[in-house]
């Protein structure tokens, strides 16, 4: 099958059908049409074989996940998904590959209401990268910046599945059921907290979603906001599949430096937190508290049971760390 | 170097800084500003190494093309670029090469005032994937499927050294200067014919650019505007570096598949053509009449001296087409 028909078969005219679309695939570029009131906001995020995904993994999980990273970029910044753009490269024009793949993109596309505007298909190893479009208000945007000296440091949901699904991979772990499918379902079909990142407009100063690990992603918080933190690791929320599956400083690991959780990581103000543990609760998001800014020249300083945690891992999931 | 630091000093702060823009690399997303009257407009391309460059392609060739081919669709739209995303994958974090790549991406981003507001540098087999966005008037938007019987098919500028760069080095050819070094360097670094497109827009009834030889791309306008056509093969605008390294038939060959030409191949009725031949001439924007718009269920016909021209090859180059 050629690339034409590829396009025109499984990604043509498939998903949502956005009105504010004027013209989607098929033409050199797309037409789409924002919102006057509103701001465009852009992300970019790309997945590689062996680097973001295993050679096993399943074309169904990788067109979700690529999606899925985007949308979560968005859920840190509180802004509404419309549209997006995907760069595929296939070493082959596999057609049964293709339609799991966009199988996997348009569930989670219906899901959020982005319509697939266009791309590109590409011989070579591989890889998706997509270029996820979409708006917000320009009054409410939730920036790394914001956090002040006093907020509380926030996290929805649970941390570590993934970085436990990775480790257990490599190392050839037996995981237990029901923990295993759990972990691999996180791992494989991370949601985005869109409707968590909506309501935190409202009530957070800074937010980030949790890609690389509590340590490296608040530390780029830090780093924006010009501020210090403390976090108390005996109240990272682990996963119970994580926490069942292996001892407690090996979970901390996961959630410290593990990549993947697609949490969002987030600071509120005292005078807030009143409105997040009032919304956040209504719409059934878990959050737990893990710290607190300080003052200190964007230092992190984490904490156990009153002690100073030693912590001497490298910080994070580092692109090219290897090098 | 890590990931952030290749991106902190090759990437933060380079490059124009438009008034438009809210919120450039840094964050989880961009933010920028769309005219209200406009819409926004949205390219991706990808470039693949073994796909669609050498191995041995200058880091700064790559990082010039990889733009090019993003402004080039937006010439054949009329379109006006602003802002773009680099999704960066490379198999080490080479400082020098990133340093070279990214003095060939800010100067044409320059040239044309592109902003790049954001990006993914990740590990992998050498690609990049770019997305371009910028705005156009609704009015105003030259598309494939415009075109009308009795229009003329014109093309810019003159066309087949990609092809030659690219058979030559596949073969080994030698060619003689000067026609090496044009040849080479309009593959390497090709321009986007934007100030043309913006013209186009007052002329033609629809475009595309070149990028995968004229029977190709004339064929994606044929079917978009559900009309045929018949190509004068003599009067194809070879260039004389083509000329003159090869004989006519395979320059002709060169042109009709050939790959990577970035001219705009456009199509204007009769009673524009006085307002083409004004506007592009004092533009210094070099055209050719090639054929014209007929009846015909999406048949191209080409002709050479009055007879059918014989054309049996492969349309145009086609990714997985050895698949």
């Amino acid at each position: 099958m050629k690339e034409f028909e590829l396009i025109q078969t499984y990604f043509s005219g498939r998903g949502p059908q956005r009105k504010d679309v004027v013209l989607g695939v098929g033409d050199d570029a797309a037409l789409t049409r924002v919102p006057t009131d509103k701001l465009l906001v852009v992300a970019t995020d790309t997945m590689v074989e062996n680097t973001h995904f295993f050679p096993d993994a399943s074309p169904r999980s990788i067109g979700h996940k690529c999606l899925a990273v985007n949308l979560s970029d968005f859920a840190a910044m509180g802004a509404e998904p419309a549209w997006a753009s995907i760069a595929l490269t296939l070493p082959s024009a596999d057609e049964a590959w293709v339609k799991e793949f966009t199988d996997g993109l348009f569930e989670i596309a219906d899901y959020y209401h982005v319509q697939i505007v266009g791309g590109d298909t590409t011989q070579g190893p591989l890889s998706v990268s997509v270029s996820l479009k979409g708006f917000i208000s320009e009054e409410k945007v939730l920036l790394r910046s914001g956090a002040k000296v006093g907020d509380w440091i926030y996290v929805t949901g649970s941390l570590g599945d993934s970085a436990l699904a990775v480790d257990s991979k490599l190392k050839g772990l037996e995981l237990q059921e029901p923990h295993k499918s759990s972990i691999e379902e996180k791992f494989n079909f991370p949601a985005a907290r869109l409707a968590a990142g909506q309501m935190l407009r409202h009530a957070a100063t800074s937010a980030i979603d949790v890609s690389d690990g509590i340590v490296q992603d608040l530390q780029h918080i830090l780093n924006a906001s010009n501020v210090g933190a403390e976090i108390d690791v005996a109240k990272l929320p682990i996963s119970v599949a994580v926490e069942s599956s292996c001892d407690r400083l090996q979970a901390e690991r996961y959630v410290l430096t593990g990549g993947e959780d697609y949490e969002l990581l987030f600071t509120v103000p005292e005078e807030k937190k009143g409105y997040l543990e009032q919304n956040a609760t209504a719409m059934g998001v878990n959050f737990t508290c893990i710290g607190q800014i300080k003052n200190g020249e964007n230092k992190l300083v984490l904490v156990k049971e009153g002690e100073v945690y030693s912590f001497d891992d490298a910080p994070g999931y580092q692109h090219f760390s290897a090098a």
